[in-house]
């Protein structure tokens, strides 16, 4: 069975990108310290073709988050910074260079379509103007039995869990207050359900699971 | 030496108590869900005269919040739903009955003078009119050497985090999202920093201790 799973840094605070997001600062003011307990480790940047990296309690749940993935999903806010209009030329390809991290399919959610990207390194952008359902489907059949990873932002992240379309919700709670930027679960509430799955202690982050229902 | 240490529980979306709280429904809109793992816990029934009640890995936490307090500090809108008006008749002595589970003396922050109300079991209100930090002063006098709990509610830990008064928060993390209500570390940011001391997972709970600093 093909899951759609988030694993996802966010500020005690509940962002998971910090105010300001610009072509210059993709991750928001201070944003870039959500994402340091990963940068960290061994398990992160091997597969990121970095050397070096620490081991410690954070490596296992690094690990599995990368595991099993056979597509991926993300929206346009986070591809890249090219605020609601259109394409423009067509060159901006992503935050990731020619070899970017997935190697797999990644659907771009978009109101203005556009030509597949093919990447080296495996990664396809495909770009989906149809909605949130038909982009899973399509990452789905992609994945081939696999999971397929539910990347963000928040927004798309909302969305999803709003439409009682994601498995499971892994969040990587990190020690600072942002005070603003991309907030995760805005404008939800009690109709969606979450269980609690797993939390997990690490140096300087926090890994919590939750299964929404 | 005596510290600040505030221990609370949060939904997921980071709320300390639903919408729409009220004199008939205190902790806002399903508020209570927030409380849920801690009334089933025999560490907090037997304090709180209650029988019955199970032990899980939620026990020794809720026995530390509990040990070596000596005073207390709330806001005015967690003591009562007076909204931001005189006292009235003067008949409200908070939720907590002729018996209040606190044992010691609880400073109310208010804008509006008010003689103390000495309650049963050791308990008694005072009335602070002049700020957060002669609350915490007084406090700590009360406490002797003990440390002072801030009880809550949301803007008064925000106010006493910005101020850098507090020596100690620990979330209670519940797996729900509340949607509204009073939302912890509204308005702050990067000014206000946080260690990571401990995580522990638990049924239906993760409690996250930080120092803030």
């Amino acid at each position: 069975m093909s899951n759609l799973r988030c694993h996802i840094s966010i500020s005690a605070d509940g962002f998971v990108a910090g105010p300001g997001q610009s072509e210059e600062n993709p991750l928001g003011e201070r944003g870039e310290l959500l994402h340091g307990w990963a940068v960290s480790l061994a398990a992160w940047r091997a597969p990121h073709a970095r050397e070096g990296g620490e081991e410690n309690a954070s490596s296992r749940i690094m690990a599995e988050t990368l595991a099993g993935v056979g597509a991926g999903i993300m929206g346009r806010n986070m591809f890249g910074p090219i605020g609601g209009g259109d394409w423009g030329d067509g060159r901006w390809k992503g935050w990731w260079g020619d070899d970017p991290p997935y190697h797999n399919d990644v659907y771009v959610l978009t109101h203005h379509p556009r030509e597949p990207a093919e990447m080296e390194g495996g990664t396809t952008y495909h770009f989906v103007t149809d909605g949130i359902e038909r982009a899973l489907e399509r990452a789905k059949e992609s994945a081939a039995g696999q999971d397929v990873r539910l990347w963000g932002g928040a927004d798309v992240v909302n969305q999803y869990l709003a439409a009682g379309l994601l498995d499971e919700l892994e969040l990587h709670i990190v020690p600072i207050l942002l005070g603003g930027g991309a907030r995760l679960f805005e404008g939800l509430g009690g109709d969606v359900r979450l269980e609690q799955v797993r939390a997990v202690e690490a140096p300087g982050v926090t890994h919590v699971k939750y299964r929404p229902g």
